[in-house]
């Protein structure tokens, strides 16, 4: 088992204005992807939908302003079955999510791209804590020839 | 053991132009950071430093156009011993790097800083090949409130 990880600090958010960015649909699609839909309570599946295709997610964890928990329940065969997760803390000024994309069975080339891809989007979630606008899909930036 | 794992595409570069932002400290210094100096061939070491301090990584392959790979030999206590290594290959019109630092021994807070933060450098390599300019430090995007 392989995991994605990464951190991420957001000046002058807060705590419950980055969780909600994380666990509404309006929030979700202003940083991941305009096409963002379903039930964002605990046991309720969103979906999530890319020109490509797209993933639907279980939601397994909500704890207001401190960590979400999601389980991939359909998408690429890579990714059903691995779990998803925001964990959030303050310091200071800033508001840090630990970030985890969890259970890849190898560390095959989709996962080095899907690493990469997760960072440019969590960096169009703190452009949009910080300055109101994020870069949601399809306007984030392309790393691929088959975006 | 644990990785670091990123792949980037970039658009209208090549393999030798993108191989020499990787092994020139002009190259170097145009996307990762300013003060990169150092002996860019087999067994010299490069320095790379950043305000806070830096890495000295002994450069341990250079294959044109294909690969490069340096050891960390002095920085982060973290960092000592672990790899880095990009493996270049062209698809289409694009270049692709496949990017891995290799050797961590637990997947630490500083870890998960330091994924995101190459995934940033990285993005400012695509910047650089594509449009003729990177964000270096001290101008890249920070992601921590010591940074």
């Amino acid at each position: 088992m392989v995991d994605i990880l990464h951190k991420l600090g957001i000046k002058s958010s807060s705590l419950d204005n980055t969780y909600r960015a994380l666990t509404t649909c309006e929030g979700l699609s202003a940083w991941w992807t305009h096409n963002t839909q379903g039930e964002n309570k605990l046991g309720g599946v969103l979906q999530f939908r890319f020109g490509a295709g797209g993933f639907d997610m279980k939601v397994l964890e909500l704890r207001p302003a401190r960590r979400v928990q999601w389980q991939v329940v359909d998408g690429p065969e890579e990714w059903i079955g691995t779990k998803i997760s925001f964990d959030l803390k303050q310091e200071g000024d800033w508001t840090i999510i630990l970030f985890k994309h969890e259970g890849w069975k190898e560390p095959v080339e989709f996962m080095h791209h899907c690493s990469t891809k997760w960072a440019v989007f969590l960096l169009s979630l703190k452009s949009l804590l910080e300055t109101g606008r994020g870069a949601p899909h399809p306007n984030e930036i392309k790393l691929d020839s088959w975006e």
